[in-house]
């Protein structure tokens, strides 16, 4: 037969899965001989059975319960519903994992008419005992009967009228009584039934009531997003109460065995003499420092100190503990791995390995790789960022903060910045032709614009502070204002960007930057050790390209040529390519871009050395170099001496409806193969002289986007062969080198076996991919995708974390396919999962060989993968 | 040992791979006794071992040829090179399937100073004999020798110029011998050797240059678009010369044992007394028809069409036959299986099975279903179009002939239309707005858009003439004016369309109705016994429903909602459903739209009866229905009595950068529930009134548009059903009805079988799988694609005809994890696919339901249907 009680000299920790998260540790604490008040734990096993049952508690549960209370009466000397020495309990819920929206806990469970009276005696306090039940029944009318807490506001509220008390506090014993009858009234009027007299009726009420609360909205709410299965069900503990508040030798507090701030080895928390939890969370009362304790009770904190290193020791992780002091008895009420900030996540998992109470790779797993994001990014100081005045929320596009007077375009940003401003730069929505603005800019905010906006992507590229699509705002780019919470801001003012939560903030806030500590360096170099993927960053300059390497990067897995176009001394020549009429302008055009192109790659490769580079070829619409309004068509007409007309004509006919699905990528070196050839000559040309210079194997890697057709790569590449053979002969001197192409249209993942016969390696481009597979324009789904999460019909924002089920799967088809006919095939992805957590532990899984991210995100990719790696091999 | 040349006493017409099909033709004709002047094949082996051993001819074929040519020396009882009764040959390539590119026929083989006198002797005509030397050396020193072309012809005008001769006629005997000399010369100094006066040299070389021109780039272009294997190779015929110009009983000719043209049990071809075939393609002298034949020759012409009755009763098809009369005796060149018009195709495919000569499934096999297409629309006047002044040629977008005067808005049109007149509408590109211009205009003509663009498709599926993407005409839609070859049309001017072609012609041309005959009825019956998939129809209103019915459509496979929005009755309701600032004004504007929807859907049902209706919910994002240009815009605030600000942002806030990956679809009826609502009131309560009515059971099938995630397809459901189970309240009464999705979106297809969870149906979307799966916009990439096909990236438009590769797996794995879940799941296509033949082939295999296709190619894709069959079975 089963068993649905377990008492907690029964349990231990491993026993989570029946016990819940909270029962298991106090089994655990009882079980090493830890002071806990005694108690039992009835099983998520029994809550599934009550759920399966139609909410009925079966008689044999319920008799194992009448058991398991026999025997903590028997313990602890005390009887239920005593009115001389009466046993109180508290009933919590506990489920495996650590989940809100539950009903939480009851205290005092086991008052009524006779027992306060109990309570009364044993606290010393008659007022506190009547409060104290006047709280249970409201309570517990509230949560298990499901009466409005409303209407007992109401009683209680006419009864501070009538005692002409100002705060609850002035209430007398007599009152309180006197809210008793009423709330008793006002339950028998709801119910039309008494409340429970009978201790054992309130706590069989109690513990269905958990029970159902694992299926109320809110919690199937959380478990949907956290993805904690249903069939879990939550246990229930039933706890003999220890009072804290039975005067100065009496007291409760919650401690940290070390700083979860910054991970300092000494105990961290804080206590209050004299008061039950209760007290703590009310906010009644200014709780004191955790070190106060070793002053007002030096022998109980001896004690304290030492259950915490033994919990410590016992549990090889930083503990989070409850526990109250009854007449200088200490007794533990609960104690779990306790969270913690980033820089102390990672100077508790290197000071534990050091104090070899745990092994590197438990080190790594330990690290949320989301919250290293924090030590690389400058944030608000926090005091100030409370007190500054919100004016909106977007997205939170790019992590950081970001401080300085707002522009509107990138021209009179940059000339502020020459003033010796710091700048924001406020756009409608990003193009590229703002880059130079964004790039000096200290943040971006936009108005229109996802996550995957040109904005987002730029700006965490860059590792700058965006927040994107706060679309509250009204942005008048012409007339420079901005209109946001009621208020119009003019050029110059002053604003504070937070792109960790997307606040907008008025004013300046201070910055403080966080160093990259000691213990930092160490996690990435155990990280180093372990993982097997490599990591690359995305990276289309030496700058760049320098802050990956700093960061760890082990190549550039995404070169993009086409930011290097926007560059304004450039930008005329692009232009003109564009607008030739013939085969000869054009070629003519592409000439005087060829020495900044090779100049582009001469300089990434010198700070790359033999790190692989993987150059993608152009890849954006034509069109996206063209000026965007009359008046910068206009200007561009006087400077090319075009008429305007013809500007527009052109402007007109590279117009496309769906762009994304348009004529860019591969497509253009089909149509124009000289641009191709331009670039290939830059790239093959510059390795040929810094492998001169420098002695070293310059390997580039050249890579064609956006194939779909097997002969797209096979065209593509016969032009880049010939341009590459052109080259040797010229120079006189050869490269090794890598052709090979971006999976990102569907239909390539869906026939790699025949791009493999062409890709010496596959980069998996899975912005483009999701794009294309979902349906979803990233430009324009943004508010969509947020709507779909709200209704539960996405878990994630799948440009954020990739879908494994339906990009996922194409993925893996991508991969298999692609060994199948060329075995020692590379495998990357370049796309913006590159530098999520969650997509690297699938990509490990899935075999890639690297991955690629913007360089700010590159630690967090090393120690994602090296926990992909540990997972797998746990597999 | 192999054996590579046969006579054509040894072959047959089985053995076309070996003899190609001009070989085993004439083996055949020779096997049953028809007069063939004698020969012999060099098989397509010899030809591929003479490619695979460097274009060299093995020793063992070469005997093997001078064997055969011994015996046909002996059989025709002259000699190779004789000065008094000289063998001359033809050597015509001959490949399995008819192929152009390759080198054809020369003629008179066997001709050199010596025995051209015996050729004299033989015609009793030494010019002729020396003109045939003449044009024997330049045809061989061009085509075999690959001496160019210009410069034989630069001695012959020399000649022509010293002789004084304006024509080539006027050259006497001792000119051409002059030109002779000279073209001998020329030879010599271009190679360094004599023209070969050995004729078993001339043969030798020409055998090897048909070998050669296997691997020209013409052929290797044509066998790529036409998926001919390159291990084909081809056969070689080399035939003794007869001579169809040995005066007035002597005479050569073409003829098809039936019309070719119309089907007629009659021989039908041309004839020319005294001449060689040479002459005919000359196009020197006008051939008469074959009847002359019969009354210049009487006893040839009688034997002759014995002949034809033989052949045809041999090969149970029509013959295209080739002859040539010799001093009276008749000898066949040449039969195959004649090509013919859609007319002859149908009458032929009953006639010969009425005669007993084929079974019903080999005629339905020999009706090319795209030729259907020519009985199904008027067509112009053949002589009227030959003699019309051809402005340009867009894409050949929706077949049919229009013509009438240019109107530039439907506005204009429809006032045009009531005054009687006959209209063309000419748009740089349609949008939904435009749809009641194109009903009422005879044809449409856009500069923009391509195969697949607003116009084409909603022209095929009115069956209505468009020409589309006719880039060279410029339109300007404000001024009213088009300009084109030159020329400005203007408002009320005539031009002609032919959709079928994509010319576009000045002034009005006569178009013409054809009949469908009664042969064309009973191939479809013959199609409607034989195949097993069903064929529906894709229809928004009562007007085309009927017309699909008339057509043999067996239900309705997509019904779009959205068309019937546009109406001017409806348009302001939908708008102000669109501008609603809150749920009660939305609903009210929807409110009223119900009895318009509730209508349309009624009249279908009464149409459809009992075939099954199929009906996808709102589609296209909503700004699609808001006004375009200012002016409208401006128009509208004025109606709506609202400000024009409003209406602005409102447009600016739903404009999307790629629509086509944007807020539509099932998207819509998740932002917006009640949208959704309303539809499917209009739907379930138009069923069950016309259940009542009639009697008959109508099952309504709604279909939730581009859904890629299974919880969007459970969303949408769970409101369709709470809106159906609350109709059925409201009316008392029931429907059974089915619940299905498209499956469009590549994510779809892949977790199809989540999908199938809660779909009683799939319809493969087909139009935007291809789109997204190959990341193509057709609004966008027309000419792209265009460019692809001539590059040779692309074999076909894959939005005309399903790319089997990438697309068809998708479908595929869409089929199979679809029936995985739900066995007896009913699957369709509705995209542009489901009208094209060999796309309809490719659903049949992967086990399709139906196709549905627009009205107008519903006879096509029943026998396409059957034709699939009838492979299926054979396989």
């Amino acid at each position: 037969m089963n068993k649905f009680v377990y008492s907690f000299n029964e349990g231990s920790k491993d026993m989570k899965g029946l016990l819940g998260g909270k029962g298991a540790n106090l089994a655990e604490m009882t079980r090493i001989g830890l002071p806990v008040p005694f108690g039992f734990t009835v099983t998520t096993e029994a809550c599934n059975r009550y759920l399966e049952e139609g909410n009925e508690l079966a008689d044999d549960v319920v008799s194992e319960i009448y058991e398991k209370l026999t025997e903590l009466e028997q313990v602890s000397g005390k009887t239920f519903g005593d009115i001389e020495n009466p046993l109180l309990v508290s009933v919590r819920s506990g489920a495996v994992v650590s989940m809100p929206g539950m009903m939480d806990t009851i205290l005092n469970l086991g008052l009524n008419d006779e027992s306060v009276v109990g309570l009364a005696k044993l606290t010393e306090n008659e007022r506190f005992a009547y409060d104290s039940y006047r709280r249970f029944i409201q309570m517990f009318g509230d949560v298990v009967m499901e009466i409005s807490k409303s209407k007992f506001d109401k009683i209680f509220n006419a009864q501070k009228e009538k005692a002409g008390a100002e705060f609850d506090v002035d209430l007398t014993t007599d009152d309180l009584k006197e809210i008793i009858v009423g709330y008793k009234a006002l339950v028998k009027e709801e119910l039309g039934r008494n409340f429970p007299q009978t201790p054992k009726g309130q706590l069989m009420e109690a513990i269905m009531a958990v029970f159902r609360s694992w299926n109320n909205k809110r919690a199937i709410l959380y478990r949907k997003i956290n993805d904690i299965p249903s069939e879990y069900g939550t246990a229930v503990n039933v706890q003999s109460m220890v009072f804290g508040n039975m005067g100065d030798t009496s007291g409760t507090g919650v401690a940290f065995t070390r700083s979860p701030v910054n991970g300092e080895n000494k105990i961290f928390g804080e206590f209050l003499v004299n008061a039950q939890g209760e007290d703590v969370v009310a906010g009644i009362r200014t709780p004191q420092p955790i070190t106060e304790m070793a002053i007002a009770f030096p022998e109980v904190y001896k004690k304290f100190e030492d259950i915490s290193n033994i919990l410590e020791n016992h549990y090889h992780d930083m503990q989070d503990m409850e526990f109250t002091v009854e007449k200088n008895n200490l007794f533990m009420l609960q104690t779990r791995n306790g969270k913690r900030t980033a820089e102390a996540a990672v100077k508790l998992a290197v000071d534990f390995v050091n104090e070899e109470l745990i092994d590197k790779e438990t080190a790594i797993s330990r690290v949320e790789p989301a919250q290293i994001e924090q030590l690389l990014h400058p944030k608000f100081d926090e005091n100030e960022e409370k007190l500054a005045k919100l004016l909106g929320t977007g997205l939170a596009a790019s992590p950081g903060a970001a401080t300085g007077n707002i522009y509107f375009n990138a021209e009179d940003a940059k000339e502020a910045v020459d003033r010796g401003e710091q700048t924001i730069l406020v756009r409608q929505e990003t193009s590229p032709e703002d880059l130079a603005g964004m790039l000096i800019a200290e943040g971006i905010l936009t108005a229109r614009g996802g996550m995957t906006s040109h904005a987002a992507v730029v700006a965490r590229g860059m590792g700058k502070c965006c927040v994107s699509g706060c679309s509250a705002a009204i942005i008048d780019e012409t007339g420079k204002t901005m209109l946001l919470n009621g208020e119009t801001f003019n050029e110059g003012d002053k604003i504070s960007l937070n792109g960790t939560s997307g606040n907008v903030y008025e004013g300046m806030i201070k910055t403080v930057f966080p160093e990259l500590s000691g213990d930092f360096g160490t996690i990435m170099k155990w990280s180093d050790e372990i993982r097997t993927m490599k990591v690359r960053a995305n990276a289309d300059n030496p700058r760049d390209a320098k802050q990956a390497v700093d960061f760890g990067a082990e190549g550039i897995g995404l070169c993009r040529t086409e930011h290097m176009f926007f560059e304004a001394e450039r930008i005329p020549a692009i232009r003109r390519m564009i607008l030739a009429d013939s085969l000869k302008e054009r070629k003519d055009a592409l000439d005087a871009l060829l020495p900044y192109q090779k100049k582009d790659f001469y300089e990434i490769f010198k700070v790359m050395g033999v790190r692989p580079v993987t150059i993608r070829l152009l890849d954006p619409p034509l069109n996206e170099f063209l000026p965007k309004t009359e008046a910068d068509t206009m200007q561009l007409s006087k400077e090319f001496n075009m008429p305007f007309e013809k500007l527009i004509n052109k402007a007109e006919e590279l117009n496309e409806q769906n762009p994304m699905l348009g004529h860019r990528g591969c497509r253009i070196a089909i149509s124009y193969p000289e641009i191709a050839e331009m670039q290939v000559e830059a790239i093959i040309t510059a390795a040929i002289e810094v492998k001169e210079e420098t002695g070293l194997n310059i390997v580039p890697e050249i890579m064609i986007p956006l194939v779909g057709i097997q002969n797209e790569l096979k065209n593509v590449k016969e032009t880049v062969i010939k341009t590459i053979d052109k080259c040797f002969k010229t120079m006189g001197n050869k490269v090794d080198y890598k052709i090979g192409t971006m999976i990102e249209i569907p239909r390539a993942a869906l026939l790699a076996d025949k791009i493999a016969e062409d890709a010496e390696f596959f980069s998996f481009g899975t912005n483009d991919l999701t794009q294309m597979t979902f349906g979803f324009s990233r430009d324009d789904t943004a508010g969509l995708i947020k709507e779909y999460i709200e209704d539960g019909v996405l878990d994630a924002d799948p440009f954020q974390t990739i879908d494994q089920e339906g990009i996922g799967k194409l993925v893996k088809m991508g991969v298999e396919l692609g060994k199948k006919t060329r075995p020692n095939i590379k495998l990357g992805v370049c796309g913006e999962h590159g530098g999520d957590p969650k997509s690297i532990e699938f990509f490990n899984k899935v075999g890639l060989n690297y991955v690629s991210c913007s360089p700010f995100r590159v630690p967090i990719a090393r120690i994602s993968a090296a926990q992909a790696t540990i997972k797998n091999r746990k597999k």
